[in-house]
């Protein structure tokens, strides 16, 4: 239950262990297009170009970025925290110029700000986190964003690592030039195979360069050809890890995404209640929550590793510390996929009240003694 | 048997319905320490920045050369043929400017024109492909065009894909800066995690770069923190794929890397001898064929495509076409781990009889009738 890897379905540990055939094999171009076409269905997309990146969710973003990054683009992103952090270093090898978005670290962007940074710059490239895995914070108007880009002639790309699957993506109504995400998250497979989705006006950003993008293995005018009508050899794929990604499709897609929206949402709910009868409180803005990932604050006087650790060695149950500037102040709680259930919650609360005693932790609010 | 997937194991296989972990999980560490013994010693190395890259083998590959190549860095490389176009067209996205070192598509690199390339330019980068996927072919004298690399101040790499694992690599002795593999090849795991080695002569020129690699998610530096002793987060790793490639290299080095090389000798013999007796001969020079990696010339007249199908479709049996320039001319017939075994071979001799009787080819070879 920490920010992923999440618990994998057992039919998708089980469909890994399917013997190899080639990644040429005719056998093996099917299961692509159906891994492509339930990839679309996740992404809520007719994206031609959605495929599964050869590698876990940073390649993927990378990915995006280097190929819609030309040198000297201009990208507008946060870069306070570590999701910020990141995609500017890429952005940065990628040959871009990173234009800063003024923003309080626990906070979505505000249009306020993200409006005056086009009026001030030309704004190539705008990286948008609709769902950040180091403070739990959903960025709600991830289309309204895109429009005012594409009003001023920009690329978007939506970093969907932690919500694909579980929280509400529309890529095709939001209209965000390119998308993706990691397997590990609520999709319950495991990592090596990341999906990545790009709109025509993306591809066309990407095979109408001057420069070839800075990676071979990432570039998308190349896999073009291995997971287009062609299927031409370009690298080898994670075969095994297409199986999995696979299976995990069919089982999202048996579900229904919108019932899987949903029982995030719901589990989520029963989480954050039950941390509240334990006097803790969340990190993020009222409604502004991610249902996939709990960020929790630590109370003062409780040492956060201290509760890890006890979750772990007495409870068999994993959940994480924060990152960066919120190291320390906040525990992050995965309920993710198949990670998404009641029983977990249950068995989380009850260890969760267990630690926090263990700490010496007082709550602060009223209980009924036994 | 193709160039790739090999057969896995079926106790690899069965190591991948292992549940997740945390990829910084106390446990999961363990884990990587044991990867990182075991690939040392396949890789014949006491090399301390030995690690599997997140991706598969072209990814180590591009993480080989976009860390030991700087921008105006000049690299010597053949470039003719399908390996050579690849390692040039990363070297120059690197920002590496491409010497070529010529040679004949079918022979290794020859010592008069490769010391003379040294005679004729300044060399920074030498990239030496170990064993060669597309022809079939061995290099024979790593160890001694090394020296030769050294003796100008240059760095080596070896591209040890098709060899680790089943053909003697000895990355210590020959003195390489850095070699890289695949797991789904003579490892016989799934693709998707990928063994390089770097010795610290190599790992001092990364650290030492001006310019940042322009791969985030492939930069040793970055990787550094996870892999070394800090064991920081950098990006997550493909978990799964991890404990797969660590069972492969347990079972390796239960059945001893010397024992496996015989082995690896003994049936690629086997099997030669019997493409002979049905009047096939051999793509590579005499004593320079790989034995993981068989490269037989298609006779006049016969259509490669049809017995690859026929192979296919009647035998479930997977060989591979020619590349590039060897297409329609051979068939590649792996034999690396697991696949590496006498029933593979006499099945598939059977098979190949059939296949090329069902395209009308009369063998050359006198034959005792039944």
């Amino acid at each position: 239950m920490g920010p992923g890897p999440s618990d994998v379905n057992p039919r998708v540990l089980r469909s890994m262990s399917t013997p190899l055939v080639g990644h040429l094999d005719p056998s093996f171009v099917e299961i692509m297009d159906e891994v492509q076409e339930l990839l679309r269905y996740v992404f809520q997309t007719d994206n031609q170009w959605t495929l599964p990146v050869s590698g876990t969710g940073s390649a993927a973003m990378e990915a995006c970025i280097g190929n819609l990054v030309e040198p000297g683009d201009s990208v507008l992103l946060r870069t306070e925290g570590y999701w910020g952090d990141r995609m500017a270093e890429m952005a940065r090898r990628a040959g871009g110029t990173v234009v800063s978005l003024p923003t309080a670290a626990n906070d979505p962007v505000g249009m306020a700000e993200y409006e005056r940074a086009f009026a001030e710059a030309e704004i190539d490239v705008v990286g948008i986190c609709h769902a950040d895995t180091t403070t739990g914070i959903r960025q709600p108007n991830v289309g309204e964003m895109t429009d005012v880009a594409h009003d001023h002639g920009a690329y978007v790309i939506a970093d969907c690592v932690t919500s694909l699957g579980g929280v509400p993506v529309h890529v095709d109504d939001w209209g965000v030039d390119a998308a993706y995400s990691a397997a590990q998250k609520c999709l319950s497979a495991p990592p090596g195979a990341s999906p990545l989705t790009i709109s025509d006006r993306g591809m066309a950003k990407v095979l109408d360069r001057d420069e070839d993008v800075r990676s071979w293995y990432l570039d998308l005018s190349l896999l073009e050809g291995y997971w287009g009508d062609e299927r031409a050899y370009h690298h080898t794929a994670p075969i095994t890890n297409t199986y999995a990604l696979r299976e995990a499709l069919r089982v999202a897609a048996e579900e229904g995404i919108e019932a899987r929206w949903d029982r995030h949402a719901r589990v989520s709910e029963r989480l954050v209640e039950g941390l509240a009868d334990l006097g803790l409180s969340m990190n993020p803005p009222e409604g502004l929550a991610l249902p996939s990932l709990n960020a929790v604050r630590v109370p003062d006087g409780v040492d956060d590793g201290a509760v890890i650790d006890h979750l772990r060695e007495a409870y068999d149950i994993e959940v994480a510390a924060g990152l960066g500037g919120l190291s320390g102040e906040i525990w992050r709680i995965g309920t993710m996929g198949y990670s998404a259930r009641d029983k977990n919650v249950a068995y989380l609360l009850d260890a969760m009240a267990d630690a926090l005693a263990a700490e010496g932790y007082e709550q602060t609010t009223a209980t009924t003694p036994a």
